[in-house]
């Protein structure tokens, strides 16, 4: 999975997606202690996120292992928001 | 899910692909304001996506969980037109 | 799908395919212009491609999505020969 | 499969993952010689491994053919522990 | 597909992935004239490849559609030892 930071919404009334409500979030990728990387992303939310939270991401394929993207043509879901980074003994993030 | 702007169309009337009518498109990578990363792909269009529009494409496997693309050699399907883009508050690009 | 141009053959007498009578080419990746972008691949040939010609390809699951590649491990497959590509409303490549 | 080193945990209460007892690792993604890239990912550890252990990690679907990743959004695990890697008839790792 | 060399062995006593007596390769990437690229992975050995020849590597799902890698957490198999190479109509690698 992936690390990145929620920056924004996007909005999409034209979609093949057919997900009742989906949330579309704007996405930086970000290293581990939160700095950003310049490289965006569209994930939908599965656990409400909020601006600035870093979450994990799942992509490809596995973006489809949850009840609500099954069969749906989503390649990038939102799965956790981190409370904590530990690296090498020292926490770099926390929420 | 990635950001691309339409910017052209593709031709092919050799194709093992099998999908009558299909449309593919020529799509050039952005950015959330709208500007251009130089990278293209070919996207096959379900939405009726016009030049200069920008979308969000799925990849992948996810690209071939629509009704138009099951069993087909398709790896990236343009699932939404965009209308509305924020970031850190702002509106960043509107259709 | 992405863009390549043929430019060779690969010939591979100890392989663990199992295609008979697979024909595996030597891709260059290239842009809508048939400009070369030095990053190739090895893709099985569906449509009969040729030397220079530009090419349509599938990538990852979506290259076993055929008849002569279903639970075959080919990750690379070429769908189409490009006649004609439209970038910006001019032809910017024809075969 | 690629070579990672572990250099940390994750924490994350707030997940849509739903493995209970699940450890994310923060790997660094590393050469043969176990020289850092200045790229990381989080996997799921399924062998029990330490900070500092070279490990083997699998992507993207390939992270769902365990038994206890089948059809959990995941796209990363770790494999396995590295004992040894030979470059070149040259022992370059020895855990 | 991708090419790429072979150049070492890894061993790795706690391992997830459960195939007996397994077989994984260092392979660095090459281009067609066997010329490395610095990008090195870990392959599952399927042909009996040697040190120094140049292989064919399939990838993600495309890695376990063979028999010996069904429902294994694989994503990078060796499938063919090449003999040829030809690239504009010289033989640029011949084993």
């Amino acid at each position: 999975m992936i690390l990145g930071k929620v920056v924004g919404t996007i909005t999409s009334s034209t979609s093949g997606i057919e997900i009742p409500g989906a949330r579309y979030l704007l996405v930086e990728k970000c290293n581990q202690q939160g700095n950003s990387k310049n490289d965006f992303l569209v994930a939908l939310d599965l656990v409400g996120a909020g601006k600035e939270e870093i979450v994990m991401i799942s992509e490809s394929t596995s973006a489809r292992e949850t009840s609500t993207t099954t069969n749906k043509p989503i390649d990038a879901i939102i799965v956790g928001i981190i409370d904590l980074i530990d690296e090498n003994n020292k926490i770099v993030y926390k929420k």
